[in-house]
C-alpha cells in the first residue's frame, strides 16, 4: 500500500462536471489499495474573479486582506470535491491550510513554509478518510491566513508529500507531462518521459507553468518523486526525479519561453561603489524577484543598469528604481514591458560545450536582437523582444533536434 | 467615546459600491468619535450561489462540509470591506469567526455559540483600528469551520456587542426599522420606533426578518440595546429595548408573516402514552425546529398528530417520521407544504384580552380557513392556507388599527 499525494489544478477542478471526475479518479486510486491525500487549487478562473473585486476596491489592496480574499477560492473546491468524493462513497474531509499545520512566514501573497504539522492528515487517514487538503494557503504565527504565491498548490503537495514521507506526489493538470518546448508554440515538440529535479527547476522557473518553481525546489530537497499527469487523458507523464547518466546524454532537453517579465533600466548611474546595492537593496526589501541583470562598460564616470522584475510588480519596481534614482543621482529609469525571455535548459550542459554560441547563432539567423543574456551550468537565456518569441522558441527548437531526438 | 458594534447584511454590502458606501459609513462613525467594531454577512446571492454549487454535487450536502463551503463568502466581504476602509484612511483589519474566537457547538450549519473570546478584537481596537468581523461562523472545539443558520450574521454582532459591553450593537439592512408589518404585504403599515425584546422576538421567530430571532434572545439576555436602521437613508430606526409603561397601553404591535414552515400530519397514531414523545424526539435528534403542533381528539384508538417544521427541512422530516410511523404501528405520513402562519403580536396582550377573538373573526369574515392555532402570552398564530397570506395580513393589520394608531 502506496502513500500517494495527488493534487489537481484549477483547470482540474474547473467545473462541477469537472470536480465529480476527479472524484471517481480519487476513489479508483483508493480502491486500488492506496492511501491517497488530495491537493486542490481554487476552480480556474476564481482566484482572477476575486483579486478583480479587490481592484475594484482598490488600486493596490492591502496583502493581508489579499490574502483572505483569495484563500477562500480553495476551500470552495475543498468542500465541493469532499462532497463529491462522499457522493461516490469514498469517506473524505476537507480540510484547510490552516488545518493541517501549514505554518509560513508572514509575507502576504507570497509567504514561505516553515513548518509542515500533519498531525490531522495522518488522523483523518487513519480513520479511513482522504484528506482534501486547500492548497496555496497556510498561517503565520498570528494565525492570519497567508498563500504562497501563484502556483503555490504544488508546493502544499510536494511538502505534504514530503511531510508525509509519502511515496510520491503527483501532479494532475490539463497537459500529460513536461513538453521540449510549449506545444502551442511548437506543433511538434515531445513528452519529456524523465527530467532531473535540475532541469525542472530551470524549466519551471523559466517559465514552462507546468510545475511552480518552489515546489521543484522542495521536491529536489526532501527528494519526493514528482509524476506530472493529465487530470483527462491516461497515460505515464513525465517524471521529475534524480539525475541520471541516461539524462546527461541529451544536450538540450527543453526551450521555454518566459513573457512575464519587464526590464527596468536605470540610466547614467554614478560609477561608485555600492551603487547597484543600493538599487537592488530597495527592491529586494519590497520581496520583488530580481532576475536577470546587466552593467554597461562605464561611460564618463556613469553607467547603465538594465534588470528584469515580474511583470505584475513592474510599477511597483519603478516606484521604488525612481526614489533610490534620485537619491543615488542617477538620470532617468526606463520601464520596457514587451520582452520575452527564451531559454534552453539541459543537463548535458555541464558536459557539452556550445550550446550558448549555436543558440546566438539561430536567433541571428532570424535577425532577433538580443538585448540581454544570461547563463547557468545547465541552461542558457536570452531576453528579446516579445514579437519574436514564438518564432525564437521554434527556431531553438528545431536547431536542437528537439521534435526528433528520442529520450528514455 | 461609545463602543459600538454595527452590522451589515448581504444586501448593504451586495455589491463593490455597496460595499464602498458602508466603508464610508462606518469611517464616518468612527471620526465622530466612537469605537467601532464591523460585522457583515456574504454579498447579497453569494450564500445562494454557494449552496447551488454543493446540490449541484450532492442531493443532500455533508453539513460540515456545507459550512466549510459557505462560510468562504463572509471572508470575502471582510476582505474587500477592511481594504474599502483603508482607502478611505480608515485603518481596519479583517478577522474571521474563529480569529475573533468564536467557538460554538459541532451541530454544523445551525451551531449554538459556546462562547465569544474576544482578545484580538480587544488588541485590534487598542491599535486604534477597526476590527471588519465574518458574522454567521464560528469554530467547533476540533478547530472545524461552523456556521450559525441564516441571518446568524445578526448573532454574532450581539454576541460580539454582549461580550466586549459595547454600548449598542447597529443592525444595517434594508429597510429602516420594524414594522407594524410587511410594507411590501400592506403599503400603510407604519415603522415602530421601540419595541420590547419580548415583542421583537415573536415579531422575529414568525419571519419578520429583520433581525434572527437567537440574536435577539440573545441581546435580551445580556441586555444589549439594538437598534435597527437603513444602511441606504439615515433615520432614527426601531430601537429593540426593555418594556416599558408606554408599551403595554397598545394591544397588538405588529401583524407577521411566516411562508418558511410545512406541516407533517402523522395519520392513525395508536393512542398510547410516549408515542408523541417518540415521534417529536426523532425529530429534535435531527436538529430539527418543531413549531406549532396540534393533537386530534382520539377516534378508536387512534389520533392523528400535526406539526410545523422548517419548509428546507421537511424533506428530511418527512423521511424520519416515516420510519417512525412505523416503528409505532401509524397508518400514514403528510406533508403539506402551501401553508403561511399569521401572527398578531404585542406586549399589551397581557392585560387586554378578546384578541384571539377578534383575529378569528376577521380571518372567519373573509373566509379564510383556520388550519392549526397556536397563543402565547404576547401572540396569537394561525397557520392558514398560503394563497390567503397577504389578504390575511392586510386584514388583521386594519383589524387592529395598526396603519393609524400612533406610537410613541
Amino acid at each position: 500500500m502506496a502513500l500517494v499525494v495527488q493534487k489537481y489544478g484549477g483547470s482540474s477542478v474547473g467545473t462541477i462536471e469537472r470536480i465529480k471526475h476527479v472524484a471517481t479518479r480519487v476513489a479508483k486510486s483508493r480502491a486500488g489499495g492506496d492511501q491517497v491525500v488530495v491537493v486542490v487549487s481554487a476552480m480556474q478562473g476564481e482566484t482572477d474573479r476575486l483579486i478583480k473585486l479587490a481592484r475594484q476596491v482598490a488600486d493596490r489592496p492591502d496583502t493581508r486582506e489579499t490574502d483572505m480574499l483569495v484563500s477562500t477560492g480553495e476551500r470552495v473546491t475543498i468542500a465541493l470535491l469532499a462532497m463529491a468524493l462522499q457522493e461516490v462513497g469514498c469517506p473524505a474531509r476537507s480540510l484547510t491550510g490552516r488545518q493541517v499545520g501549514i505554518v509560513t512566514d508572514s509575507v502576504h501573497t507570497k509567504a514561505k513554509i516553515e513548518k509542515v504539522g500533519g498531525d490531522r492528515l495522518r488522523e483523518t487517514l487513519a480513520e479511513g478518510m482522504v484528506p482534501v487538503v486547500a492548497g496555496y494557503q497556510g498561517i503565520n504565527e498570528k494565525s492570519d491566513v497567508t498563500t504562497l504565491g501563484r502556483g503555490g498548490s504544488d508546493l502544499t503537495a510536494v511538502a505534504i508529500a514530503a511531510a508525509l514521507e509519502a511515496d510520491r506526489c503527483e501532479i494532475y493538470t490539463d497537459v500529460d507531462g513536461v513538453y521540449t518546448a510549449d506545444p502551442n508554440i511548437v506543433p511538434n515538440a515531445r513528452r519529456l518521459d524523465r527530467v532531473s529535479y535540475e532541469e525542472m527547476l530551470e524549466l519551471a522557473s523559466l517559465g514552462a507553468k507546468v510545475l511552480q518553481t518552489r515546489s521543484v525546489e522542495c521536491a529536489m530537497t526532501y527528494r519526493v518523486p514528482v509524476v506530472v499527469k493529465s487530470t483527462f487523458v491516461d497515460g505515464p507523464g513525465t517524471w521529475v526525479a534524480e539525475e541520471n547518466a541516461e539524462m546527461e546524454k541529451v544536450t538540450v532537453s527543453g526551450v521555454t519561453c518566459d513573457r512575464n517579465q519587464a526590464k527596468l533600466t536605470v540610466i547614467g548611474v554614478p560609477d561608485k561603489p555600492g551603487v547597484a546595492a543600493t538599487i537592488f537593496g530597495a527592491v529586494a526589501d519590497a520581496e520583488i524577484v530580481i532576475d536577470m541583470i546587466i552593467q554597461n562598460v562605464s561611460q564618463e564616470n556613469t553607467t547603465d543598469i538594465s534588470f528584469t522584475v515580474p511583470r505584475d510588480e513592474s510599477k511597483n519596481a519603478l516606484e521604488i528604481v525612481r526614489r533610490v534614482a534620485k537619491e543615488i543621482g542617477a538620470k532617468d529609469v526606463q520601464l520596457t514591458e514587451g520582452i520575452a525571455k527564451i531559454s534552453v535548459v539541459g543537463v548535458g550542459m555541464r558536459t557539452h560545450s556550445g550550446v550558448a554560441s549555436q543558440m546566438f547563432k539561430a536567433l541571428a539567423r532570424e535577425r532577433i536582437n538580443i538585448m540581454m543574456i544570461s547563463t547557468s551550468e545547465i541552461k542558457v537565456s536570452c531576453v528579446i523582444e516579445d514579437k519574436y518569441a514564438e518564432l525564437a522558441v521554434r527556431t531553438l527548437h528545431d536547431t536542437f533536434g528537439l521534435g526528433t531526438v528520442t529520450r528514455a
